[in-house]
This record gives structure tokens, C-alpha cells and sequence, in this order.
């Protein structure tokens, strides 16, 4: 219900000029701008048509400047930002619903490897033009699965620009159960779970640089460009795992980065790794550079000690796969793990 | 120091073949590719060397997958993202430094119309190269201001792509004192911090659609490209004021905003609104324009009781402005009333 103000002083100033703009009723005389509650138009009416859904425990969500939240008594907030452009992170032309759902998935994935659970995303939206088409398919992936794991869209921006998505995700977590990249210690154990690999393979038969069978080409595609984030293994995961990672970048890269902050030598066994029967189709060259440096998998990659093994199995990890271990000598530096944004020849 | 873990596996399988690429050390012999601690290089170098700083008060910051984070008892948490797109945002060609200072100044705006204290930021950048030059140029400006007023930076992002820059922020805020856009009454005071039109300005000077003497130009694009976050205003004005937001579509636009979340209209006389000296020299259309619906001010428009006029005195802002009223005639809808990203003839 409108509440009605009361006016406290006299209007006695013109109008701006560009207020009395054509389409604008006519001032009748009142020196005065005064702005009344109106329908939305433009970028909020974007926002409230497509973005504005309801919210299950978010104290104040779209429409102010911030967003008000609280973790729960005990629980610390995780959060993570992933920034994806087209023609980088995605091709032109990708599917919006899919692209939707990587958008949120990618960053629940961060979550996941944290051990915490998702709850709230922060979307910022750069669009070449108001598409509302795009806008409904994009917001139909990205939803349906925020609805999955329970997660608010507290708030964001949209503004003109070259295609890009932007997401920050919080989520929950007791600060000492948190799962983290430097708890890795030496005999862990090293798991996966599952197949890495799926995702470059789809991309290279995008890209016409490889050929599979419909349907495990179908299947690369789809794990290219709707990921699984594997939130439920790293719930599960709290209180086994010494350390966690998310496999974004490759896997070699990401597991190196559990070993700069755990201060381990990490070493993976080729045949340990799960293959997938989807890549049997591939060069074995490239199948082998897919399984460990491809990235975009979004497969956690774990480490916990040998006497937690039939727990982690009961997490439904997908098997140990490759142990720590300290080769003093025979050491490979691996060149290409993954990959980098900035590396020399990454263009 | 490196804790040196245990040979717990043969070592049966053969590196993949990218690991033995030129530039690496061969492999002795060791069919196992063993990832070791090494310098950081590209983009996590980039990082490293321009974005990881002393936390005042964060559990776990740049590096693993998410950041954990935990607003003091009490007190909830206010987040905000926005996202910047050269070309729409900001110049090409735009002072990395001012830049850098202006990504987080825009955010922390935010958080002073909610009347938060902040804490903590999140940046992503997508860059069309790696430039070191301009990222510590930029990182510089970002950092003075995050010094300035306490916040971590807590995580972030980098990639390649079109130059963009999105920052998400939180602080915190204990619930009931926030600063909502919805609480605005009937016969509430309308104010400002500050003078509007001053950024609009120095754009329109910079793009060469007006001209000002070199001072007064000098001032509007420092406070277009390095405008100044109301923080202490937004603290100050806790308990006093009922509803606030910052002006950053363009002061119409804004109150626009209040009058939606608050069901009142408002209305805004002109001759009440602070006047820039440095306007002066612009064309009186073009300065009209420029203060009610210029926008990128980022001064806080807030509504207050009028027994509270003292009380918002004492919190610094810049007298009270205008009113809110119940004019039932003579309403003016404000056709151009600020920036809107998608709204027809926006482009």
C-alpha cells in the first residue's frame, strides 16, 4: 500500500528541462520533479523479470545496495568469483540455458572443494544487447540449478558490454572443517571423483580439432558446457579429506597448487586415473593431455590419509588414484598442467 | 618448510606426453609425473605479485578455493557486485590508478548507503593482456582506497577478455541498523551529501561536448575517475536516517529507487539541491541535466525525519535538499531521470 507524503514546502523551482522530454506528461504548472513509484523499465525490468525470485534465507535480497546475510551460528562464510567471457571461458553461441547453469555450477564447484554448503550467488551480467530471449534461457539453467542446492540470488549488475558473467557464491561452513588446499601431508592418499578429461575432448570437437561418435561426443559436450558441481562429495568429505581442490584449471595444474600450499610432492600415476570410455575415441596423445591438463572438469581432487580409505570411498569418490609420495630423484617438472590465462603462447 | 611425504606406490606409469615438452627436465626414468612446489608464473605470478596483501581480518585469503570469512556477533553481512566494462564504465585509456581506485570506490559506495562497515572485497579483471605496468598501476589505486577504509582483499579472478573489472564487497552491518531504501515516510527530509552533476561534468569534458577552465575541469574528472565513497556518512547516519541509496544512475533515477522500495513519492526541488561552483561554465541545459540525472556522483540520498535535522547535521551531510510530498496534481514523471544500460537509446 502507497503511503502518502506530506508536502512540506512550497514548490518553487522549474522542473530540469530534460524532465519535460516527449513523452512526458506536460508540467501543469509545478515547479517541482517529483518522482513516484513506477513500473520498472529497461535494465530493472531485465532484473525483475528474469532475476527477482523468491528467497529462502536471505535477510534483504535484490532491489538495495547491498544484499543483507548471515551464516549460521558456528558456520563461517566461503566465497569464491569466477569471472566467465566469451571466447574464453565459453565459445560464441554456446546454449544460454547451459551457460546459466556453468555459470553458477563452476563457482558452487569452489564451494564444493571448500566443503561448504552453497546458499547465496551474487550475479553481475555484461550483455551486448538486451536480449530477452537469451536473458529467460540463461536464467532458466542458472536457477534450476540454484533450486538443486538450495542457493539464493541475493543480488547483482547487468550493463552493456561484451558478453560476460560474473558470479560470487557464499556459502557455509564451521571454520575448522573447512577443506583447504594446505592440509595435504606426506602418505595421503590422492583421489578423484571421477573422470577428468570429458570436458577438453567436447571442446576439441567444437573446435573441429577431433572427432567422436555422437553419443560420446554428446556426452564431452555436455560435460563441457553443464559440469556437475560435486558439492555433495565435499560435504562428505569434511572432517576426511586433509586437503581439496577443484579441477578447473587441469588437473596437473591443480593438484600442483595443493602442493605449493601443503609443501608436498604430489605424484600421480597415469594408470590410476579413471578413464573415461568416452575419450576411447580420441588420439591417445591428446586423450592423455585431455586426462591431465585438459581442465574444466570441475571433479574434486583430494588427498586424506590411507586409514580413511573406506571412508572416502563412502563419500563416493571414485577410488584412490595416485599417492604422494618423495621421489628425491627423477623428478619431472610437468611444463603444461593446465591452464593459465597469462601464460606465454595462452592467446 | 616442506614436509617431504612417502614413497607409497611403485612407480609403473609413463608421464603424459605434453610433460616431457621442450624447456622441462627428462625424465630419468620415472614413469610418474610428480608435481612439485614451484614459483608461481602467468596469471598466478600476476597475482601474486600485484594482488596478495597483509589480511586484517580474514580466516584464509587468496590462494585456495574460496576465502572464509565471518562477520563479528552481531552483525550481518552487506554484499554488493558491480561490474565495470570499458567502453561503457569508464574510457579507454582510463588512469589505471584512478581505475583501480574507482572499482572499489564504486562498491564501497554501496556499502555506505547501507550503512556498513567494510571489510572485505572480492576482484575479478579480465584484461586483453597481461600488463604489468597497468596492474600495478591499477592495483595501487585500489589499494590506497582498501587501506583507507580496512577492507581485505579476500579473493578474486583473473582472465583474458575485454578490459572489465567486477568487485564484489562485503561489510557488516548489525540488522536493524541498516540503511534499506524502503523505509522512507511520509514528511521525511530528502538529502544529500554532497553536489551532483560535478562527474557528469567532467565527462562531458572529456568526451568534448563541453568545455571548463582547467581547474574546475581538473575537479570533475577527479571526481568522475576517482570519486569518493561516503562511508563515514553512511556509519554516522545509522538510527537517523530511514531510507538511503547512492547516486550513481543520476539523482532522479535514485530517489526514484527510495520513492519504489518506500511506496512515497518524492519530490525534489531544484533550487534546494547544492550547487557546484565548478558547473559554472557549463551550458544551463547541460548543467541541469548534469545534476539530476548526470549520475556516477556517489554521494548517499537520504531521507530523515525532520526532528532529526541536527543528528544528520552532525553526520556531515550537506543540509537537507528537498522533501518529501503528496502533490496530487501537477506530477511530473521524469522521462530521462539517469543511466540505464538498456533502456531504448541507451547505447
Amino acid at each position: 500500500m502507497a503511503a502518502r507524503a506530506r508536502a512540506v514546502a512550497a514548490p518553487t523551482v522549474a522542473p530540469c528541462p530534460d524532465a519535460a522530454a516527449p513523452g512526458t506528461e506536460p508540467t501543469a504548472g509545478g515547479p517541482i520533479v517529483t518522482v513516484r513509484p513506477a513500473a520498472a523499465t529497461g535494465e530493472f525490468a531485465l532484473i525483475a523479470r528474469h532475476f527477482v525470485r523468491p528467497l529462502a534465507h536471505t535477510r534483504l535480497g535484490i532491489g538495495d545496495d547491498a544484499a543483507l546475510l548471515a551464516p549460521r551460528a558456528g558456520h563461517t562464510l566461503a566465497v569464491s568469483t569466477d569471472l566467465l567471457v566469451e571466447g574464453t571461458h565459453f565459445l560464441p553461441g554456446t546454449d544460454a540455458c547451459r551457460l546459466g547453469h556453468k555459470t553458477l555450477a563452476v563457482n558452487l564447484s569452489d564451494l564444493a572443494a571448500m566443503g561448504a554448503t552453497p546458499r547465496w550467488a551474487f550475479l553481475a551480467v555484461a550483455l551486448p544487447e538486451a536480449d530477452d530471449a537469451w536473458l529467460a534461457a540463461f536464467a532458466d539453467g542458472f536457477f534450476a540449478l540454484a533450486a538443486a542446492h538450495g542457493v539464493d540470488l541475493a543480488g547483482g549488475d547487468t550493463t552493456r558490454g561484451p558478453r560476460a558473467l560474473c558470479v560470487t557464491v557464499a556459502g557455509e561452513v564451521p571454520e575448522a572443517a573447512a577443506l583447504r588446499r594446505d592440509g595435504a601431508r606426506a602418505g595421503d592418499d590422492v583421489w578423484l571423483t571421477g573422470c577428468t578429461g570429458e570436458a577438453a575432448a567436447g571442446l576439441a570437437v567444437l573446435q573441429g580439432r577431433a572427432t567422436l561418435d555422437a553419443a560420446d561426443a554428446a556426452h564431452c559436450r555436455a560435460r563441457l558446457e553443464a559440469p556437475t558441481p560435486r558439492v555433495a562429495a565435499g560435504l562428505a568429505l569434511r572432517g576426511i579429506a586433509t586437503a581439496a581442490i577443484d579441477v578447473s584449471d587441469g588437473l596437473l595444474a591443480d593438484a600442483g597448487h595443493i602442493a605449493v600450499r601443503s609443501q608436498v610432492r604430489i605424484a600421480i600415476e597415469r594408470a590410476r586415473l579413471p578413464q573415461s570410455s568416452a575419450l576411447a575415441g580420441l588420439d591417445a596423445r591428446m586423450r592423455a593431455d585431455a586426462v591431465v591438463a585438459g581442465g574444466d572438469d570441475y571433479e574434486l581432487l583430494l588427498c586424506a590419509p590411507r586409514d580413511a580409505r573406506a571412508a572416502v570411498d563412502a563419500a563416493g569418490t571414485d577410488g584412490p588414484r595416485a599417492e604422494l609420495c618423495d621421489r628425491d630423484g627423477r623428478v619431472l617438472p610437468v611444463a603444461r598442467t593446465g591452464f593459465d590465462h597469462f601464460a606465454a603462447g595462452a592467446a
